[in-house]
């Protein structure tokens, strides 16, 4: 393997920093020196920021002392402030260092979106402002986690994970070389190093996993801003705002993945990493009628409800009983609702209990050539069984296996499956402040 | 007179708010209800903020943390935060009331400047979303002193008094029935109270006088905001936020002022009021060569130092000497930059030597009629000369007469005036407040 990817000399280069690297006047400068040395190293950089540290919370805290019910687009209009303060101290601080900048809004940076206040989403980048600063040798500042409706004008917000996805969207626009988030850990793991001491940072993997690893529970990339890079070729590279070493480069094609991946036969399965997740339950409806349709009458009061469900799994028929259980997962701060609503609708759909299970955890191994190759479900069933783990739900796809375990026991899971597929370094991995974002 | 004027039952109110009405949540509020009420006694209301009482000295020492030289540009993108904060904050108190808002920033609203930063001219007002808000029923809620460039489309900032021009500003572009300012004092006073406790409310006043009181010292509204409220013919209703009662309506045409004030012959001057200023120093350029083209010479040094000359005296040529003497006053904080740029062009214009005084006071009557009544003048020095008050400097103008004396006689001077032209009321004004914005 050869690192870094060999790039033109020239590249454009989006980078990202987020909340906690623009914290104060020091954060900000540090990055400015960041940002300025790139572009000194003959680089075009666009930097995308997001609120200093608590502005947002801040922010908050003052509309709830307002109201408790703040209408969703002057939410937007009052969030949107955060980043226009950073970008502009950020802009102030790359000037004193002696190099050019101009700050845009989402706005101005044409991020344009559709009209859902809050959760909005990007349905078009026209980023000619960005371009023509850029083509005047000054570094543009894009306010990240904002844009404006089409169709009202207004300003919208893009909701969590909101600057990742500006990153990456404002990179495919202007065809970059590469979208770099800067987070404070310095790349994606084999597993979440505070489960697993002796995960390994992964060089390179491909977009597909790590949308996988993403929707599996790792936080390090939101989901939204992977399915971008994904759908839209941008190479991505996550790396910390700490140190200079190479991070985790996500790349698009899944080409590029294998032809990488030297040294090892195509047709063998490339295990990315083990992700977990403790933020579902697990709903069971007892006693469905089995006949056609009651299903989706289940998960259609479900979608009204607004829930998002995860795994699905249909218990066998009871002979001669007529009846089945049907079980399925959920996000915990959705579970209310969704148990409401079903409650509501029992009479109707005939079935006779519910059960609520909060106290469960996810597993998944996340992997390309997966589904082809027997021997990986041998070996991860083994590793579990070996262990003791008791196994609630099972759920695969192309390059994924996932179950469901009792909580407590995740974190042995996680060990077990990382060991298992030999994904142990020699090493302790180094950890880096709290939360990886 | 016949108080309040009668206006149609339905009007189109603009009414704006300073930062210390809108400080805090319990201020929002406040102002929040006051809005409301106005809207549901049947008006349309687009009400013009600034941002909340302490959020611009904060983002301006953030700034200062990162360099003491920050960018026009990134300075109006920094400050104009502030507002979207305060508007986004009060539109959701409105809702809170179940009244319908809209908040709207300097852009949005279409406060179209020239790209002059941190002291933009409105160049142009296209208010079309703020008058569709109105037409739907919600009361708009616009970000004051801020406008975005017309060539750059970059975010503008309008300087001193600025929330007071967009108010005007956008008052003139809705054709509005009336801006309201509203202050921490109940109104324009014949003099400030805090120097003459007698001075009384003034009633009405023409935009003309109000011009010449606000050049002339009286801090209540600022001269540009005047300026635009007297070239757009948009009636002005200074008023406190504090109480209901009616302020001083400072109106466009002189036949509004001449024609409401009722018994008084419209040949007697009618006495506005008295102002005064402590801002300003006066510069005598001594011994300067009395041949044509010497004067413009030092005018023209000052004016490329960027200081505004207020009054200017030319002394009598000294017999026989071919020498003269000239004088002006311009505000302290140009002074050393003026005094820089004299010295340095000393030899070229050839005058003897530079005297500066920043111990000096300027008093202004104002009135209209004034200049044809001889007696005005009479009355007015005899008043000084009584008080035993030295004049330095005299100016007039056709509704003012400003000298310059002593700072320390200027108090006593000011009180001399008020009660030689019978303004002094019975009862000591209300002061509320601080500084009278």
């Amino acid at each position: 393997m050869s690192l870094p990817l060999e790039l033109p000399a020239r590249q454009l280069i989006v980078q990202k920093f987020g909340g906690s690297s623009v914290a104060d006047a020091a954060g900000i400068k540090r990055v400015a020196e960041r940002v300025v040395a790139t572009q000194r190293a003959g680089h075009e950089v666009v930097v995308v920021v997001s609120a200093m540290g608590d502005t947002t919370d801040e922010l908050l805290d003052l509309s709830s002392q307002i109201t408790d019910e703040a209408p969703a687009r002057e939410m937007d209009m009052l969030l949107s402030a955060g980043e226009r303060i950073s970008m502009a101290l950020l802009a102030m601080a790359i000037s004193k260092l002696g190099a050019k900048a101009r700050s845009f809004t989402g706005s101005q940076a044409g991020m344009i979106t559709d009209g859902i206040h809050g959760k909005a989403r990007i349905i078009d980048v026209d980023p000619h402002r960005v371009r023509t600063a850029l083509d005047k040798g000054a570094i543009a500042i894009v306010a990240g986690f904002q844009g404006v409706s089409r169709e009202s004008h207004d300003i919208t917000t893009l909701g969590r994970g909101g600057s990742d996805t500006t990153a990456v969207a404002l990179a495919a626009a202007l065809n970059a070389d590469v979208c770099e988030i800067y987070t404070d850990v310095d790349g994606v793991y084999t597993a979440d190093p505070r489960v697993v001491p002796t995960a390994k940072k992964i060089d390179r993997i491909s977009s597909e996993e790590m949308l996988e690893l993403a929707a599996s529970g790792a936080k390090i990339l939101h989901l939204r801003c992977v399915e971008y890079a994904r759908r839209f070729g941008v190479p991505v590279h996550v790396r910390s705002s700490f140190s200079q070493h190479e991070g985790t480069w996500v790349l698009p094609s899944p080409d590029d993945t294998i032809t990488i991946s030297e040294g090892v036969a195509l047709e063998q399965p490339i295990i990315s990493g083990v992700a977990h997740d403790r933020s579902e339950a697990k709903v069971t409806v007892v006693g469905v009628p089995d006949i056609p349709g009651k299903a989706a009458a289940i998960f259609q009061v479900i979608a009204k409800a607004h829930a998002n469900v995860d795994m699905i799994v249909q218990n066998i028929s009871t002979f001669g009983r007529g009846k089945t259980d049907i079980s399925f997962t959920l996000p915990i701060i959705e579970g209310a609702d969704a148990l409401t609503a079903l409650k509501a609708a029992q009479d109707e759909i005939g079935f006779e209990d519910i059960e609520y299970n909060a106290e469960i955890g996810k597993l998944s191994l996340i992997g390309a050539g997966m589904r082809s190759n027997p021997g990986v479900s041998a070996t991860f069933f083994q590793a579990l069984s070996d262990a003791g783990i008791n196994i609630n739900m099972i759920s695969t796809s192309e390059i994924r296996i996932s179950v469901v375990t009792r909580a407590d026991l995740l974190d042995d899971a996680v060990r077990a499956i990382h060991s298992a597929f030999n994904l142990d370094s020699d090493a302790e991995a180094t950890v880096y402040g709290g939360t990886g974002r």
